[in-house]
Formats: C-alpha cells, sequence, structure tokens
C-alpha cells in the first residue's frame, strides 16, 4: 500500500481523485488539503462520501505532507504547483501534478501562455502525462505533468494519423465540447445554471491555452510542426468532453488504413476503446469513467478523415488519467481502482 | 460463485443489475435476457459498458434458465412476471422480482390496482423486499417482490415515526419528486426530453399505485390502518428521488425523540445515513448509490414532522436494493457489491 | 406613454422587467440603473435583446431618476428600497417594488425576519401587489410591495378555499419547487450547473422568510390566523414555480364545491387559469408568461384537498405581476404588455 | 387580413407556427391540421396557449383547405407535401412547405437522397426560402421550399464570404450542435430524456441530407461547386442550434474584410446580426427568436476563418423563416409578428 496525498482535494479534479484513490484497492490516502476548507471533514464538502472518506481537510504544509505521502497528487489552480513541487522531489516524492505548470518542455511557450516560471531547473524533471502515448517514460519519472482535457481528447486519435502519414499535417482542426464541471467549481456567471441551461457557445476562439500544449505534444511524438485550429464550446452537461476533428487525409488512405492504425495503436491499452463500424462516441458511454472512445468516419468527396473522441474530461481528462500516471510510476497495474462498472445512462 | 440471470435486461432497471452484478465478487452473471434485443450483444445496447459485459443477449426460455442460474432477478413489467415465476420457484430458484407481481400479500388489493392475478398461490411465498425492515424474512425467503421506488423513499422514513408512536398515524402526506428513469426506457411523449426539460409537474394525484402498496406495508409494520395522502411529481433529471412527508406530531414529542429513533432504528443498517443537523438530503448524494438519505426537521409552529429522504431511482429503489435483498437471500454481506464509492457529482 | 424607470435593471427580474416593458404600448422606457455594470450598454449584458433595448446603464442618482420616471419599479436586494423609496413617493412617483421591504403590513414581522426597518412611515403607504386579490387598493396605490414568488404560488389558490370556508385553516400545507432563478443571477455554488443538475433537495424548511409573508396576507384576506407549514425545494431548471398544498376539507365538501370556488373567484381575472379535469398544472405551460394555472384533486378517503399552482417565478412570481400592478395603478388594462403568445415548448 | 392554415400544426414547427401567427398582426389564422389529434382543440395539446387559439384540429381535406385559406403552411413529414402540394398551387393558394420536397431544383439529387419525387412539374414553381438571400424571389413566388434548419445556420454566414472570394471554396467545414426538438415531437429512444441528459455525440456523420442540401444552395448563390464537409451533433438542450464553420483564407484576407463583408451583406436585413468584436454567438441569445446571430475569429496562424452561428432551429430554422416568407410573399414588412421582445433567459 503506497500512502497518498491530494492537495487542493476540494476542487472538482480533487474530489474526483479522492472518490477514485478511496477505492483504490493499493493505495492508503492518508492526507487531504484544502485552503477554504481546512478544519472541515471532506465529507461535509461532498456529503456524497459520507461512510467512504473520514478525512478532515488540512492547511498544506511541506512537512506534514512529507511525512503522510509518498506520492502526491496536486489539484491546484496553475502557478501555485511550481512553488510546492520543488520540494517534495527533492525529498523524494513521486508528483502528478493536475496543472499546467509542468505540461510544457518549453518553458518559453508557458511563459507566453501562463506567466513566469518560478521552477524552470524541475521542469526538466516532468514528463507529460499522456498515458497511453508516455508509458515507458511515465514509469520512469518522478514528476508528471498531467495532461490538460481537450488535449487529451484531441491528441489521442490525432498522434496515430500523424504519425503514420495518414493525414496531412498542417491540416488539423479541432471542435471541441466540454461540460461545466471543467470550468472547476468555483461559483462564476460563466458556471451559472441559468446561463449554462439552454446554451450553446464557444469561447477562446483559437486562442485557448490548451492549443499550444497540443502542439507542443504533436511535435514531440510526431516529428512535425502542426498548427491546430482549436475551438472549444460549452455543452449545457457536468461532465463529459467530445472532440471532432477534421484533417485531409494523405493520398489513397481509405477506411481500413485508418481502423488499422488506431486498433493497432491501441491494442494494449484498455482505456481506449476504438468504436465498431456504426458505432459513435458518446460522452454518456464514458461516464464516470476513464476510457477514451474514438471514433471516425471518411468522408470520401471531400477527402477527409473525422476523427471523434468521447473522454470525461474530470477523469480521462483529469483525475483518472492522473491516477493511471501513478499507477505506471508505481509500478501497479495501470487499471488498478480504474474499473468499476460504468453505468448505463 | 452464485449463478445468476436477469430476465428483461436491456431495461433501465435492468441494466442498473448488470451494472452492479458484474462488478459484484460473488456473483458469476450468466445469462441475460431481452424480448427485443434477443440476438445482439448487451454492450450494443449500452456501450458503456463494452470490456465488462459481453454476454448475448436471449430469449426468454425456463429450460435455459433453470440451467444457467441459481438466482434470478426479473426486470420485466407487471403481469409478466406471475406467468414465469411460479415454475422457477418450483425449480429450486431464487427469485427476485422488480415487478409489483409479488408485492402484495392482499391480492384483492393487487387486483385492484394492477389485473386479475395468475398466481395466487405463489403469493403466500413472497418476501416484501423492504431490506432493512424485513431482513430476517428475506434470509429465508425463495421469493422477494422488490419494493416500488416511491414506498421505499416514504416507508423507510415513514415506518420508525409511526411504529414508536411519535406522529399521528392518520395524517401521513407523502409529496415525492422522481426523475426520469422511473417511468422506464420505452420511448413516450411523457420521457421525450423537450416535454420534460423545464417541466415540473404532479401526476397520477392521489391514485398512483404506489400509494396502495405503501398503506399495505405500513399496516402490517405498525399494525395501524394509515390512508397516505401521496401526490408524485417529475423532475427534469434522469436519476433520483426525493419523498417529503408531513406528519402530525403526537403530544410532546420533539427533535430528539425523533433523531433518537431513526437512528436507533438504522443503527445496523449501512445503506441508511441519517443527515446530521444542517444537512438535509439531495438525490445528487445518493446518484448511483445505494443509500436512502434521510433528514427531518419539526416545524413546532404547526406541531408537524418534515421526514425527507432520497434515493437513487434505479439503484436504492430497484437494482440495489434488489441485489441487497439477494445478497440476503444468499447469505452474503449484505454490502457486498454495493459500495462504490459515489461521484461528487 | 408613461415614463419609466428599472432600478437594478441586471438582475433577472430587473431584465425580465426591461423585457416585459421595453414591448409594453404605453410604456416609455426611460432609464436602467444598475451598480456593477453602470456605463455599459443593456444589451451587452444581455445580447438577446440587441435591436431592442438600447439603453445605457446608469448609477442610481434620485434627482436623475425623479427627472426620467412617473413610475419606478425597484428590483433591489431586500434592504436598499427602503432606504430610496420614501424620497420616490414624496416627489409624487409611483413605485412597485420587487423587494420585501414593503409586502408587510407588521412592521415587527418583517423586522423578526429581515432586518430593522428605517422607512417605517412609507409602510403604512404601501399596498400588497398581489394583483387579483388586491386589485382595488392598488389601482388607488403610489406604492406597492410586490409579492414573493412562493406566496404567489401559494395565496392564488388558497386564499378562495379558506375565504369560503371550504377547508380547515390550520391544516395547510405547501409543499413548492422552484427553478434556479429564484436565486438571481449572483454567482454561487448553490445556482452551479453542476451543483443542480441531477440535484433535488429542500432547503430553509419551514424557516423560509416568504412563510411569515404568505401567513399575514392569509389572515388579512380571509380573517383566520393560519399557521402554514411551508417547505421549498430546488428543481433543476431555469424558471418555474410549481406549489401542491394540501389542506382538510371541511364537513361534506367536495369537487364541485372546489371547481365552483376557484372559477368564481377568478372568472373575472384573465391571468388565472383553471384547469379543466384531467388537466394538470405544468411548469412548461407557463414558461415565459403572467398565467397561474391552477388544478386541484380530491383525496376523499384521506379528506383532503390536494391544490396545484403553476407560475413562471420571473413573472407572476415577479416582473409580469409588477407590470400588472403597474397596468392597475396607471388606469391601464390589465393585460397591457403582457399577453404575448405562450412558447410551445 | 390574410386567411392562413396550418397543415400539421401540432408538431414542434407546426405548434411554433401556430404560436408566431397567432399574434400575427395581419393574419386571421383559420384552419389547423392534425392526423392524430383531429376532434381535439389545439390548446388540449399544448395548454400553454389555452387562451390564446381556440381552434378544433381537423382532418386535412383538400376542398375545406382551399375554402378557409389563401396562405397554407405545410409543416408535415417529408414525401407527404408532394402530394398536396400541387392541388393548392393549382387553386391559387400561396405555400410554404417546411419540409425539404420543394427545397431542391435538381430532382435527381432530391430522389438520391430522400425518395422518387411525385410532383416534379410543381418543383419548377419552388423558391428555395433563405429569406436574405432569395428575398426577391420569394417576393414573387407562389411556392416556398423553407430550408432546412442546419443549411439555414451554415449558409447565412458562408454565402458572403465564399461570394466574396473571401475563402477558398473547396476548404468548407461545418461542425453544426442541435437541440432535441429538431428531431421533432415523436416519441423515440433518440429523444429520451435519460439518452439525451448528459450525452453529447455526433450523427449521421457526413451522411446528412442537409448536406446536399447546402451544397446545391452555394453552387447557385455563388456560382462555385462547395463539396462541404458537415457533422451534425445533438446537444442537450431544447432548442437552439450552432454551427462552427472552418474555411480557408485567401490570400491577403484579415478581420477587416471579412467584418465588412458580413456587416454590408446584412445591413438591410434585420434577422441576422452580426456580433461585435468580443462577443460570441450563443443559442441562449436567439432562444424564441427569428435572429441569426453570426460571429467570426480570424486564426492567422492557421490562416483559417471560423465562422460561428446561433439561431433557434424551430424559429429561424423552421417557423420563423416560414413566416418570414410569408410576409415577404404578401408584401407585407419582412418582421411582422417576428420581433416579440427576447428573453433574457
Amino acid at each position: 500500500m503506497v500512502k497518498v496525498a491530494i492537495v487542493g482535494a476540494t476542487g472538482y479534479a480533487g474530489a474526483e481523485l479522492v472518490r477514485i484513490l478511496s477505492g483504490h484497492p493499493l493505495v492508503n490516502l492518508t492526507l487531504l488539503t484544502s485552503r477554504r476548507y481546512a478544519g472541515r471533514k471532506f465529507h461535509d464538502i461532498y456529503p456524497s462520501m459520507t461512510g467512504f472518506v473520514d478525512l478532515t481537510l488540512k492547511e498544506y504544509a511541506a512537512q506534514d505532507m512529507c511525512d503522510s505521502a509518498e506520492v502526491v497528487f496536486m489539484a491546484l489552480p496553475h502557478k501555485l504547483p511550481m512553488k510546492l513541487v520543488p520540494e517534495l522531489i527533492d525529498k523524494g516524492k513521486k508528483v502528478i501534478d493536475l496543472s499546467a505548470d509542468f505540461r510544457f518542455e518549453n518553458i518559453e511557450t508557458y511563459e507566453q501562455h501562463y506567466q513566469p516560471h518560478t521552477a524552470p531547473a524541475t521542469v526538466g524533471k516532468a514528463v507529460y502525462g499522456l498515458s497511453e502515448i508516455f508509458a515507458d517514460k511515465i514509469r520512469k519519472s518522478v514528476l508528471v505533468g498531467n495532461p490538460g482535457c481537450y488535449p487529451t481528447s484531441v491528441l489521442l486519435p490525432v498522434i496515430p494519423v500523424i504519425a503514420g502519414n495518414l493525414v496531412k499535417v498542417d491540416s488539423i482542426i479541432a471542435d471541441s465540447k466540454s461540460g461545466v464541471s471543467g470550468a472547476g467549481r468555483a461559483a462564476s456567471l460563466t458556471s451559472h445554471y441559468c446561463q449554462v441551461n439552454e446554451s450553446f457557445k464557444a469561447y477562446k476562439i483559437t486562442s485557448h491555452r490548451h492549443n499550444p500544449e497540443m502542439e507542443e505534444v504533436l511535435a514531440k511524438t510526431t516529428g512535425h510542426t502542426c498548427t491546430v485550429t482549436f475551438v472549444p464550446h460549452l455543452v449545457p452537461m457536468s461532465r463529459g468532453m467530445l472532440s471532432t476533428i477534421y484533417c485531409e487525409l494523405s493520398t489513397g488512405v481509405g477506411d481500413a488504413a485508418i481502423r488499422t492504425c488506431l486498433e493497432n495503436t491501441y491494442a494494449d491499452h484498455p482505456f481506449v476503446r476504438i468504436c465498431p463500424d456504426g458505432m459513435v462516441p458518446d460522452t454518456l458511454n464514458v461516464k464516470g469513467t476513464n476510457f477514451c472512445d474514438i471514433g471516425f468516419s471518411v468522408d470520401k468527396r471531400a477527402n477527409r478523415l473525422v476523427l471523434i473522441a468521447a473522454i470525461d474530461n474530470l477523469v480521462k481528462g483529469a483525475a483518472g488519467q492522473a491516477v493511471q500516471n501513478m499507477n505506471l510510476m508505481c509500478g501497479f497495474d495501470v487499471t488498478a481502482g480504474l474499473l468499476t462498472t460504468p453505468y448505463p445512462l
């Protein structure tokens, strides 16, 4: 049993980590921190978990953290983790950070889209936590920069077809749609029920910070510089993310080549399910799970490929993939704690 | 490992049984039937469960059923189970029936609200499956009539306060609210998204068939004839049921007596959670779980008690309680297969 | 054309006033105020109304208000209006206040549930704006305390049956359900999409401030002191309110007497629709309208009456009734500006 | 006052026609037909309109229709209108058909995607009812094929930029998202609340029948053969449609040229609103209205244009545009009956 702590346990990603880790057979959840709710029981904030998690929330304290845990999940807003993580790494802890602070290899890119980076020396120790693609590196790492939800839903279907030269690298358009939990638990007009209900809209059109994240990872996994046109949208639902991705097909590529490529790439990866013909990914089918369901369609008339990927933004898009990465880092079965039966609805 | 079959596996209650039983550590799920989808894989109908349940749906056949299973869950519309159950009982199977066919001791009451009963001899072998209240009888039974969702949400809070003489028996009013899945998976205008969204309404006011069910059970558990005024409502959500119950307090009864009564009654029952002061039951907190969360408030000015109970209508209100009953009938721990960590949202 | 101003135009009730009044044939909308958005166009905050309302939002200033408007709608949180209204009344303006500040005749009751009242002398000039019941007084008044949404939905069905001695005065229980817009536009965890979606819960059980409001009005309209047990609930929808009300029938009272009473009371009131037999009120049927749909059912076995009323909490429960009151105060047809055709969904 | 009939008045588009036309100042609504509900009052099916529409639904009969109406709206499923329309045209009626039967100039295209056309001679008399683009032809026409909802949301933003040579004609990708009412009122698993809620998915990927409709209209309005990649998605909401459209920019084209083009094209068209910088189209802003809100963003890095258009699929995407066409055909102001103030939420 590994001792595990969660920093920022009461945000939505943090609470989802609590859910998964409290049921993980190889984990002993020892410490949960929260600035806002320190001193209160976790289940006072999330009453659903009454009887499952009896921990009291604490303020973050480095010594306490080091005494309590071997693995630390950071579920904080960007900017905070880079202040805390270096010390934990120095003390020999394994860290999975769900913010953007350790996702970028190129610090300039990070600084251009976020803020000055205060722990550049630690960046070099971090591995990008797209589990299926970087599994070997993650297994050996002590620090994982857990991917953004949008990049996860775009990269898993796109990397294989670019790497396989099945599509033109400069033709990628990602039209993504996310449930509201992606915006976090903080109260804001954006997440007000009456503003979301019966509303569908795009936001941060071609200017979202997950755009450069996708592009850096595409470059390092495929060797190609890809300029991705990325438009995120907000869907009136709590959980779920679906990305519809358009690319031009390379000459002579058809259905069979795409299917073979996707199925081969993910043959040994239990959390990626390639939909059979006639079935399309649906956020309802991955709700509460760590799966990424991928489907595709070839538009022969236009010589385009349409890739579609569905994930639960809080699970494969955040907490679930983070636990998958912990499983890799700790030498556990990659599915440990992540295979509770999905709900029919 | 007990071999288990589900008859009517593709309705919502049936699919929820598949979900729970496929993850149950002491169950081997052997046979799923469906009239409509026979010949297809279960996961073609519920793609979320791809990789978890690989069974092909079959037409119901008694011999096949008897060969395949020791325990049979019937998740069919009323009227069908009474034709099938007697043979299964004769063959020594344990049966949990989720329809109303075996809920009533008094066949006349059943016939008045449903239709003529074609298996009256079998009715006498059935036990009403309100797990917490009839646990001892259920343990010894071979046939359980699994309670209706509304009666479950009303009886669990009401039985203790009536049995304890804390409220006046002729004063019970139950104002209940249900998510849409309670109406089943069959397509109808009633469950059309556009008719449900932004709609809140009552239906079958004081004429719902769960009303006599509540009253029969109240009579046999408390010894009192109670006329319950019962009004169900439809809520624009998929899962969840909340009942707000009003009763007149007996002389001198206050908060403390009510709390003691409820906490004592359910002290050894892990699926009933009495909310602490200041917390109210919320369907979100029981979503996907087998819990019944109960809260209450005393209106001193009016000398009334307000009891509130929240359940997931498909779990504690149907499939979950059915599995809880199977656990009792098979001598398993009552919580086996039913304690996956709840979701924070 | 009467010149009209709205104080607090960007809250949900304020914006709904803008909607109705901008289409009112006898109104010239001259001034909109907003503390938060002063200096911006109203349609920057509510882009749906682009092309319909071109006013720029201003800070409140008494002189500006007096110069601009003959009728002033106050759509501010409780406590603020009592500071502003006396001066407006002194200057000869007609005021409709949507807060609680001028709803109570008994200042002590107000102070017990809200805060000290700083304009007690003005309270005596106010009329309670339940339009159908107090139409005569409203016509002659200069200050209307517009009713709360819950009291509107409870009082319209209840007053006639109590006044007609058809039910027992001490038996009233109101189980009410409201859409989320009732909590206002301010961002809070309570109105966060992910906390509301798939959630149904009660709140402020028997302690909501609309409870004494109902009771004061029942006393003055029926001559009876009624203690009402009132439990509000939150429904996952934007608009709409439904109250289910339980009362004990007086001896010998049946369906016909109830129907006659309700139909006679509201025969000349176009905004109250008594549902025919077999039809039940549904929030979807009153969405965006000023109607109160009332239905009922007699539970003969229990000798109880179930009254059900549906309104749109922002229209008949707030802005619509406020305009109805303005119509009365200004001698306009009571339906002026309030009869746009309802939507089918 | 023109006498108007609606054939198929109880489907969602039909009911929306009833709503608009019952409030239209120049229309006398004389006849509503329904196969399913003949003999019942319209307001029995849509109780919201009680007090507004008192007509009894009738079976369709050609003579009755000809006697009752000068203008006929056909709101029937495809295939039925082509049997009924020729006679009405022969009798001198003006017809607006909301099905696909008279949308295509090229009968072969229609037959390839629908079924054999039984009224080819009448096709030549029909004008495609995209009001802003074909206004001159519509004014002189006796038969309008009212556009599909998806084509309306795609063509209005795309036609100007193609016609103006601002984008490459072979680069159009339309990623569209629709609320559930687009699937009609017929009960089906697809529109079951529990299948839609928390679900987001694509359907008929690159094979939807609105795809050839878009392409035929683009060809005849711009002179270019455009192959559009079109992927529709289903959003968990009742009303609303948003299309996000991607195109490659022609050399040297930037923000200013796009804005000028769009604003000039629609300067005299009150139902198209070009969003100012910093504002994005949102279905919530057009709910219940006949507006098409258009926004755009230039992705300079990728040299792509992102066009976004939001409509209410039942109004500008069906009934509203149909009434707009009637206004043109009858010489009324184009906005007659279509400018009720939008709701803030």
